[in-house]
């Protein structure tokens, strides 16, 4: 085993054993460009050391020892030696990115010997003591764990004492004094002298990197970014270079394009006579990368060829530190640039038109999250910067909104009339909030998940949603909201960023989203690629308008009741809800029919050509009754019934468990006439349409079914009532189902037999097949915090548990009717790892909102790429 | 195809073909036994004439003539024949008795001419004319499907006529003339003469009787039994005997042994000089079999002798119909007899002593729910006629309660201190009212199905329950229940039969349950024969003697959460859930170990050397918070917050869906200081019993677990803790799990690798894998009457969905753990059906309630003679 690699041993395919910084070295420097040399420890060096119980074996104590000896070599300098001593940083670098985490030791190889040495040069004797104590003081800290307060303690007495403020006023006498003091320091609080012997410093220095590893602030961020506990770090021990050596020293970062907007130019910014750290430290204001093309001409040059080199052999922007020491140019680290949304999209499609990647590559190059957020407005950086945050909930949907409280539909409705941004804040959201949903400029609930009402009906209407926002106190009565003492009335200015999920204070300032020519251009790569459909779930003429201009290829989702939620049809639909007789039904129905059959032919003349699922009534009917006392006294004159016994009748249909109850095909079979009316509004509105013309394709779907009867009991009614009215064959439809229950799935071959497509249904598939309700799924968060979870199953698809489902339902389903249509149209059906997922089992399209089909397409498209 | 079978063509084994009736027919024919002779038209013959669209085709027409030759040479009778004619009766018989649901006539083969033939013997022409005139009105009725009334109007207008009221007055002229009246009256009620041809007769009668199968009243009964539409009913045509010719005729009805309690001698009655019809009229009182041994001792004997051969040659009590006609006696009909519940227990048991049967016989013979409902008191059947009923429920639970009627928890324990029979009534029970349960005779609920709280804890209880009464209205403030206008307010006497769920007014008259030593006989052969091990669920040490009194090898589910439920320990619990932090919840969890370590001591010291499965804390926490006022300020005090702080508290726990919301373990991952305190109780309490000698083998089981991961983070809790306690390896216990959630089948191969033991949660399982809430599931109803389901999937196992996932679970289990226990422990291991599949698929045991125990064993006794 081999767990030393010099520089020119290694190359960027090494990550895991050299991690990326490492890696990325090595690479630099078989590229034959200017990096300070030296070696670097593998992970599997760190994980040993953890098998060990943290201590460091012997074999890889020598070959640290010999790997020196061959950088003394390459470099001609020696460590300890009086003329050209070797000094050397020592850095952590895992596999993965952990910016900051985990510990760094830099001048490595001084003692007094070597400073003394070095100090003989008059112009050196400040900037090598300064070096020195700096030394001593990481050194302490880092390897012997004391704490670093009584060393910058005695830095601040001296410039006290001295009546200055900066160290830079302090001389190269006070450095060595520093030294001096800063050695008695160290021998005081670590009880040993420090180390004059460089062996020790180097092998001691790496054990620390080691060590920091399991550090707290490490673990933290490795649970919090799923990164595996089981990598370990590398270490890479390097030749020192010093930007804060002479005048024409100098450090800075750089990226070969421009992170926010992608723009090709380099970007970034640099200080004259400083180390790195000082940049990060953001003591002094560094200068942008202009000044250096202005000041240091050739240097920029150098750095501007060296990206172009980088981003050409990496195939990716570049994000990379550098240091000019005495005028020479040393790259310290190169690595794939971090970028904004809008700067990833821009750079895959540069990229590609200059020749450096193919569309292939570009479409890897950017996550279907950006490419959602490029479909919503956020709030300017600035403006976030200054703003005071009142509360954090669950980014349910995304977009940035500013505007007044409201805490009930009508008081929205009002504002929004009268022009006044409005958000709808609200314990949860119902079915009757949603004409104030749409009004409103964002949604803020105290309860519910990620895929609540009020999330699932904001994504679909693309308006900014929090959800789960739950030490938010909200009173609805008394119109305000409360977090912890402080009160919020009615009419308060307030931001919600649905990205994050945070709750500002005040209006902040938005920049609004734009379908740009690259977004379009770049899109239709993906769509060339792709071989699942996507379409997307709509409800209205307006969403599947939204829906076909992001690209959608159909509509697998017509939430049929969502049509009802319209002042004057909810009151229709609450007379045949609380019907007290057949007759009284049926007399309710057809009023209903007129309405939602008109509903039909505005979706199905927008979809021309295209297909529309179209799902059966769903909700528990109690979804749709009054819920306030002005509603039901509303109600109560509309239906000319007494309040209370209004009351008696929606206590009726109250259930224990609404999710499991009677929902779905289940009101179906009990009232059939639903479903006859139903039927009805849609083929009447197709054979209006194809009068006109109009290509119409419905696909009939009864949700919630469990067995091959009730199936057979549904679609002969369905069958039956399209006998009567469709005397030609002029229509072509099919009727399929939801597979979302588990029973479903073990009778679906049963089912296929009279089914002509099956639509996943995953969220309740979710729901019950692990039997957790996502409105009751708070306590989950316990299970991420544990481990015992990493994703949530209500966002990514449970491949292991709901998704084995999908694969045995497909499978049954096509053993009896090969050509089965498969899709899903939860809210899964939106996401990335899902999407790939059902790509990959088979299945014949998605189904997500609107907002989520850019997302959704390129997901598609990555998956086939993926699969090659 | 033979259409057509002489009786002597036939046998008892050939009841499909030919209908219950036919087949035994043929057998007593066969058998030497004095039956009168005739043949049987097919089941497959009434097929075929719906399938030919009713109408009859002439090759089963010419077979019945042929046939009707054959019985001529048989009897040496013709019909039509002026000297010897041949009288016929046509009756109905399919596969499977549906008593009184298809039509019949008689005295077919009467003309004018032949009843003038016979007439002219002045002896027999009151009863020819007699017979011809009913035989008339008969057949215009079934086969003509005319009305009767206006015949009976002209047989009362002749009473009234002559001043006399019995048809017995009517003399012989009467019967002619009232011949000749019915016969004009037909004609002109059927626009036609009434046919002279008896062939036409026949073939007529026949085709009527085919047509009966499908009128409404077959239709309903069919439905309501589950009897299937496809089977068809044979018709038997058979030589006529009178038992009303002369006064040596009679007619009657026997049974070869008591039905009602099973006592070895004949019983039964019989009309002297009466037809058959004239016993199920009920116009006279027969007399008492044992009449007929005094009066009749030659026929008597004969009787006897034959319905001991029957009995003998049947292995089974027989329900026989004879007629005497001129001293000679006839056998007309013999069936196995329909008998109580004791009755098939004694004849079972005297049968094996007897040597007519063997033990597996006898087990076959007598139903799981027979045995059942030997363990429960009933109201006497006379006490049952005479009372007035208010409605109807489920039966949730058997047994018979009288008693005055409260509403809450307190007034019932009053009462009961007070020695009134109380019964509790509220529109559902939860956790709370579990003592008042207990001190009730009986419960009485409007909400929930036969699976609820109320009728789960009834029954392990064994108290008699009423659920899902969804027409009667509780005020429980009000104290009083409704009935459509009928108010019963509290302390009105009512009864309720929880083995039919009817109430009943009043105070009834009930015989007591006893264990005889013949139950105890015939289960000790059940249990012999039987694999399946059969467990109880019990929670405390008094079910669980109960459970042990009635066979239970073990405890195969202690819901460790109901020992919480009395007054003092409720408190504490509360205090549990509502701690506002780790500390206040460790301090009431502490408070908490020794009352339920002691529980725990309790049942194992009952339990010694038998395995007690216990279930970690289950239900979802608000189950135990409280309900009513007076509750809420005692725990108020009891906590010291404020009601309003307390009611705060407790909506925060309140969930939408709570049946899949933070239940089960979800509560030990989120606090784990429960299943820490609770294995501590368990092996505390095995530690301390194992020291008096007592041998304890306790499981301790995981609820609700849907993943590995999830069952590992706590299995490793638990055996942390036992391990802290447990110094010597002397107890040997398993940690296992129920698999109740669909997700926990599918990676059961996974869990089992840590699991030792699989209890398969039903209830849950069927409830999630159908998503269906078996407290909202009163629209499966629906589901019932329009044919989609057959049977309640919470009763009996849906073994086409949730059977399915068991199979699949118990292989996966296996495959990675061969030797894994595989129980059940849903309500479903107490029904018959569902025990009989758990056999068949390879589970160790099935629990249930302990009163369902001897049920169970019996079924799984069955089961292993079934799969022979």
């Amino acid at each position: 085993m081999k767990y030393v690699y010099l520089f020119n041993e290694g190359n960027k395919d090494m990550r895991s054993l050299l991690g990326g910084k490492g890696a990325n070295l090595a690479e630099m420097i078989n590229m034959g460009l200017p990096v300070p040399n030296g070696f670097t420890v593998t992970t599997e060096a760190c994980n040993k050391y953890y098998k060990d119980n943290e201590v460091m074996s012997e074999d890889i104590k020598n070959e640290i020892l010999v790997n020196l000896e061959k950088l003394e070599e390459i470099t001609g300098k020696k460590i300890g030696d009086e003329e050209n001593p070797l000094l050397l940083s020592v850095r952590s670098g895992a596999p993965v990115s952990m910016p900051g985490m985990m510990d760094t030791i830099l001048n490595l190889g001084l003692n007094d010997k070597v400073a003394k040495a070095i100090a003989s040069n008059e112009d050196n004797m400040r900037f090598i003591y300064d070096s020195y104590r700096r030394f001593i003081m990481m050194y302490a800290d880092v390897v012997k764990g004391v704490n670093k307060d009584e060393f910058e303690t005695i830095l601040l007495n001296r410039k006290r004492a001295k009546g200055i403020t900066s160290d830079l006023e302090l001389t190269a006498e006070d450095m060595y004094e520093l030294t001096i003091d800063f050695k008695k320091l160290y021998k005081k609080l670590v009880k040993s002298d420090f180390p004059e012997d460089i062996t020790v410093q180097i092998i001691e220095a790496v054990t620390a990197v080691f060590r920091s590893w399991n550090n707290d602030r490490a673990k933290v961020y490795r649970n919090m970014n799923n990164i595996s506990e089981t990598l370990g770090t590398a270490v890479n021990i390097q030749e020192m270079v010093y930007g804060n050596l002479t005048n024409d020293s100098l450090t800075g970062v750089a990226f070969s394009r421009n992170p926010a907007n992608g723009e090709d130019k380099l970007y970034g910014e640099f200080l004259e006579k400083a180390q790195g750290e000082d940049i990060v430290a953001g003591v002094r204001t560094p200068k942008s990368i202009e000044a250096m093309e202005r000041d240091y001409p050739k240097i920029y040059q150098e750095l501007k060829d060296i990206s172009k080199l980088l981003e050409k052999h990496y195939k990716d922007m570049q994000d990379m530190e550098f240091t000019v020491e005495k005028g020479k140019l040393y790259m310290l680290q190169t690595r794939n640039g971090k970028r904004t949304s809008l700067a990833a999209l821009n750079i895959a499609v540069s990229e590609v038109k200059e020749g450096l990647i193919t569309k292939e590559e570009a479409l890897m190059k950017v996550s279907p999250d950006d490419i959602s957020s490029l479909l919503h407005s956020s709030f300017k950086k600035e403006s976030l910067n200054k703003a005071s945050v009142i509360t954090k909930g669950l980014p349910a949907s995304p977009g940035a909104a500013s505007g007044k409280i409201y805490f009930d539909v009508q008081s929205v409705k009002k504002a929004s009339e009268e022009n006044i941004p409005a958000i709808l804040v609200r314990k949860e959201t119902s079915a009757e909030d949603i004409e104030g949903m749409q009004k409103a400029v964002g949604i803020l609930t105290v309860n519910g998940g990620m895929t609540s009402h009020a999330a699932v009906v904001a994504r679909g209407i693309g308006r900014c949603c929090i959800s789960g926002c739950e030490n938010l106190i909200v009173s609805e009565e008394e119109k305000y909201m409360q977090v912890g003492d402080k009160m919020y009335p009615e009419g308060t200015e307030i931001s919600l960023d649905g990205m994050t999920g945070t709750v500002y204070e005040g209006v902040l300032e938005i920049a609004e989203a734009s379908l740009t020519d690259n977004f379009k251009e770049f899109l239709s790569w993906a769509k060339e690629i792709k071989k699942l459909a996507v379409k997307a779930n709509a409800d209205t003429k307006k969403d599947a308008l939204k829906a076909l201009e992001l690209g959608a290829e159909g509509l697998g989702l017509c939430r049929s009741e969502h049509m009802f939620f319209e002042k004057d049809k909810i009151l229709a639909i609450r007379k045949m809800i609380l019907a007290g007789s057949n007759e009284e039904r049926d007399i309710a129905l057809k009023e209903l029919l007129p309405i939602q059959q008109k509903d039909f032919e505005d979706l199905f003349t927008v979809m021309d050509g295209k297909s529309v699922v179209i799902r059966y009534l769903d909700p528990p009917l109690h979804e749709f009754l009054p819920k306030t006392d002005i509603e039901m006294e509303e109600l109560s004159k509309y239906l000319k019934i007494s309040v209370s016994d209004l009351q008696t009748k929606i206590d009726k249909l109250k259930e224990i468990n609404p999710m499991m109850g009677h929902r779905g095909c289940r009101l179906a079979v009990t009232y059939p006439s639903i479903i006859v009316m139903q039927t009805k509004a849609i083929i009447n509105a197709a054979l209006k349409c194809a009068k006109k013309g109009i290509t119409v394709k419905p696909e009939m779907m009864v949700p919630l079914t469990i067995s091959l009867n009730e199936f057979t009991y549904l679609k002969d009614i369905i069958d039956k009532t399209i006998k009567e009215i469709m005397v030609k064959d002029n229509i072509s439809y099919k009727v399929g189902t939801m597979i979302e229950v588990p029973r479903s799935v073990i009778v679906a071959n049963e089912i296929a037999t009279k089914a002509e497509f099956f639509s996943f249904g995953t969220n309740d598939l979710t729901q019950m097949t692990l039997g957790i309700s996502r409105d009751d799924a708070s306590f989950l968060n316990d299970y991420y915090e544990k481990g015992i979870l990493t994703e949530d199953p209500f966002k990514t698809i449970d491949q292991n548990g709901v998704g084995k489902l999908m694969i045995v339902a497909s499978r049954l389903a096509k053993s009896v009717r090969p050509d089965i249509e498969l899709g899903i149209c939860g809210e899964h059906g939106g996401d990335a790892k899902s999407v790939k997922f059902c790509h990959k089992i088979g299945l014949d399209y998605v189904s997500c909102s609107p907002y989520r089909v850019p997302a959704a397409i390129l997901a598609a498209a990555q998956a086939v790429i993926e699969g090659k």
